[in-house]
């Protein structure tokens, strides 16, 4: 039975040490001190270590069922729920006005890494409703969210996003359902929607659907779509719940894992709906906060490599098989254990150096987050839109990776489901996939957003690690096994960049061949720029006499793997990006 | 529902264009001109189109149940194995003697890769059968041949291959089954061994299960391993089948994939079982047929990437979402379909061209087995056996990253079960594993077989790569696309093996650090040289006027997106090999 260890150490180092959150401008940070996160982050720790580890496998094995239009969710998942409500949790970052506690996104961050790495299924209800909430929080007149939003913030009731019709995914476009006005300033929804996460379910009084539609008579395209609130009962004037609205769910889906979430086929029959900010402007409402929605996708690449990791590591070190070439390491037994062999620490290097990278960019993105958010920063916020399909695709490309590392580790044992490895693997699949598939988003890095603003935020990026480098060019210890791979890796990045920007011009299918290539490259920059960042901090505190010298010893080992390893990469990535559109749009499409 | 669409033409092309076998002077391969291999594959290719596609979902899903003591196997799988039996696809490749049709081994592994592309869960049923068939034939006394092989040649009896226990995978040296002498020449197998795959199910009237147990006061360790025949059914002298024996499935296991095959706890209990071979020459015995074997995982590998990618063409053919931003293909339409898209068509030439190579690195390897065993050329078998761990480790690697390739093209529809992109995922991962981890694979190539006869073979695989570009020097063609590029790749893997030489005698660590860095190297070098012969041929048939010019023209724009940008992977591992086992090494066991 697999079990989760909060990080809370490097959560710790990361925030205060790197990041240096309590020193931070940002209005809302200087609370973020140790004592305060260290005292949050252990509690959100006991919970997904107590209450969500143990339910993951139960979540897999029983799944969600559908009878008679109710769809039950598997057991013991309620009353973690009511673990998570009754402790504020869901509200941690939702507007006081509302009920919510008013903390900086980035503590969210933090909370919600474990609390997905715990049980990525589970943690989809409460998540898909915060989404929901910020939607409407950003967008609905204060009507609409005086009536909704602190029934959501407690998740008594729950969130969904529906804009995947059968014939329609990225291309909204092509969405057919419609909103017809009612004549009473409300609307009558009808259409279908498909791949519903936590579209029905028995752990909420209500379920506020947030619906995209087209209102008869709009432009075509993704033009005229708008935005509804369709509760699934309709709520009265003094809040009682009322009449049962016109919305069903008509089928589960059968996936490939995240079983304890009910994916939903949601039918909408003139269900009553109330317009969320203006007609035919619903696609921008609905991705208002796709920046924070990504890197919580990205979150939860990271959440299943973590946990994965975790558990294989203890595996390693328990199975006992064969003998470390180099002499024998445990003679009183009758063979070493796994993790002398060197394929086997390779392997957990490429994971542990991964993790804790990846862990620092999603909390750095957070950082830039906060700052566009409750700054204003509007350079914070174009640096982390830049960024935010490398964390989206690039973590979850890597995570489910990892996943898939962890559970090669364990042999045989890794391929039935008891040992949980297994899991880890499915359910991290499919955050590689939705809230945008990983093609999407190198498509959305390379197609829009490297040159938006005049290419201002990758050269903002730029600057960034050459100002490092700068900083700490005296530093030999930090120069040769740091900054000297970070500067070569940086050079190959922007080699690639440049060659899309004399490329596209001409031929776009010449960048776009190399968009996903990009996007790990770019991916690669970022956690060599994280890993010599923390380098330094580990650095700094080891000089300064910091009495944990194991952990950031190992923190220094564990980076210089990461830049000797793994970050030369984007050599590879580059090649591949620079021989452009021949030798991918070689063929025909009727030669496959 | 998936389809699968036999590669007849590719097979043609590999077989005849390519490897020429035809002209060879093995034993056996004059008679395989086109006609008559064509006319064999044409019949094994309908076999997994109409008949073993059909039942892949279906295995899948039903999975194998155990009930008192009796395993079911999913609906039709029953009929689809007579339907293998009746066409005498059992005995392909088995001795005359004993009833098979004595082909030689490449056209076993043709007609198997269609086969196990089109249902591996269920082809595992014949192809352990095959295995355990070898090692009887290798190594039984004539009675014993005589007594089982006929029917297991025709698979009315069906074989396991018993080696793994709870304790001891890899490490067969902790084996704690016992055979006790009984004293009338038979045994005692008492034990239990797991991971059993088809070790109990209701296809066929008896099952052989071929056993590694200890006899007591043998050698300690993998020295004292014997091997017998433990059928479960005892067989009267008349060949009738007599009284069922002490073996007995406990449980079947839940796992990841391949559920149509039954994965069993088998239990022994003063079993009767027959020596083969010698006393305490169990595991050599058991291993004869190890490269075969692990060719045969090897083609599994190849196969599931090949339906994963033959079933995602159709849909990005057929899934109409967005435009073409060089301009709109499909006006007629809603959207364009996906494969006008360049990341989408990255990724089918990923695949194709992965498939294509691998196809020819097997057939490549099949030839050499055939040299070995036919007629006897020792430096065939001394090169397949180096590049064995290459055939299943990389193969099976980049097998499964095809499929999770193939999967992400179908969006959020490749993580429902329905559309079967999901099943080829979880089908593909077992092959990582089973018959020896990958892991094992790179230590056993980097470890063993590297420098095994001096270094000789690898040796003669540089010649080989280097004769090719020799001869083809003149050729400008060739030359800029293929031949350079193949240069650079077997150079990055020259310094890699000099790399091993230095350092390996100082710190063994050093070598294996890099051991699977080096299996994914050699792997590309093999492709490289496949692609550049099949370039070559290519060419030649282009030339001579060849009919299907758009094949040929296929062929080769699809090895120039190989060499283009997959081989350059090479120059990454290099970079990773020689850091050596520094990075790797750097965290003692305790800091993970």
């Amino acid at each position: 039975m697999p079990t989760y260890t909060p990080p809370l150490k490097d959560l710790d180092f990361v925030l205060h040490d790197v990041l240096r959150v309590h020193e931070s401008d940002t209005p809302g940070y200087a609370d973020l001190d140790r004592d305060f996160t260290g005292a949050i982050l252990d509690e959100a720790g006991k919970i997904a270590r107590d209450v969500l580890i143990p339910l993951n496998a139960v979540g897999d094995k029983e799944g969600c069922t559908l009878e008679n239009g109710v769809v039950r969710t598997p057991t013991g998942f309620k009353e973690a729920f009511d673990v998570i409500r009754e402790g504020g949790w869901t509200g941690l970052g939702a507007d006081p006005e509302y009920g919510g506690q008013g903390m900086p996104y980035i503590l969210g961050t933090a909370v919600g890494e474990m609390h997905v790495s715990a049980n990525l299924a589970f943690n989809m209800y409460p998540g898909l409703t915060n989404g929901a909430y910020e939607a409407i929080h950003a967008h609905a007149s204060d009507e609409l969210k005086a009536k909704f939003l602190p029934k959501m913030v407690t998740c008594e009731w729950t969130g969904t996003m529906n804009l995947t019709e059968p014939h329609c995914g990225t291309d909204l476009g092509l969405m057919r359902s419609k909103a017809e006005p009612a004549g009473d300033g409300s609307y009558k929804i009808t259409g279908q929607k498909i791949f519903i996460s936590a579209g029905e379910h028995d752990m909420a009084d209500n379920i506020i659907h947030l619906v995209l539609a087209k209102i008869p008579g709009g432009p075509d395209g993704v033009k005229g779509i708008s935005l509804f609130i369709v509760p699934k009962f309709l709520v009265n004037e003094d809040g009682a719940l009322g009449a049962r609205n016109g919305v069903a769910c008509g089928m589960l889906e059968e996936k490939m894992g995240i079983h304890g979430n009910s994916t939903c086929v949601m039918n909408y029959d003139e269900a009553e709906g109330y317009l969320v900010g203006e007609e035919h402007k619903g696609l921008r409402a609905m991705f208002t906060m796709m920046n924070a929605a990504r890197l919580g996708v990205g979150l939860q690449g990271l959440g299943q490599a973590s946990v994965a990791y975790q558990n294989a590591v203890e595996y390693t070190r328990e199975r006992l098989q064969g003998r470390d070439v180099t002499g024998v390491k445990n003679p009183d037994g009758p063979a070493d254990p796994l993790i002398v062999h060197p394929d086997v620490r390779r392997s957990l290097m490429d994971q542990k150096s991964f993790i804790e990278g990846a862990r620092a960019f999603i909390l750095w993105g957070s950082t830039l987050l906060d700052a566009g958010d409750l700054a204003g920063d509007k350079d914070a916020e174009g640096l982390v839109s830049l960024m935010t399909p490398v964390i989206k695709g690039f973590l979850t490309d890597k995570g489910f990776d990892m996943t898939v590392q962890a559970q090669q580790l364990y042999g045989g044992h890794g391929y039935i489901e008891e040992t949980g490895a297994s899991q880890f693997v499915r359910d991290a699949r499919i955050a590689m996939i939705y809230e945008g598939a990983n093609g999407v988003q190198a498509l959305d890095l390379v197609g829009r957003k490297l040159a938006s603003d005049g290419g201002k935020h990758i050269m903002a990026f730029f600057e960034i690690v050459k100002n490092f480098i700068k900083d700490n060019d005296g530093d030999e210890a930090l120069k040769t096994d740091f900054l000297t791979p970070l500067k070569a890796a940086s050079k190959d990045m922007q080699a690639a960049a440049m060659y899309f920007m004399a490329e596209a011009p001409k031929n776009p299918n010449a960048a776009l061949s190399g968009s996903s290539d990009f996007m790990h490259l770019f991916g690669h920059v970022v956690l060599g720029l994280m890993w010599a960042r923390m380098a330094k901090a580990a650095q700094d505190a080891l000089a300064n006499g910091a009495s944990d010298v194991a952990f950031y010893e190992t923190k220094l080992a564990t980076g210089r793997y990461y830049m000797a390893r793994s970050l030369p990469e984007t050599a590879l990535r580059l090649a591949r990006i620079t021989t452009g559109a021949d030798p991918v749009m070689g063929l025909a499409a009727e030669a496959f």
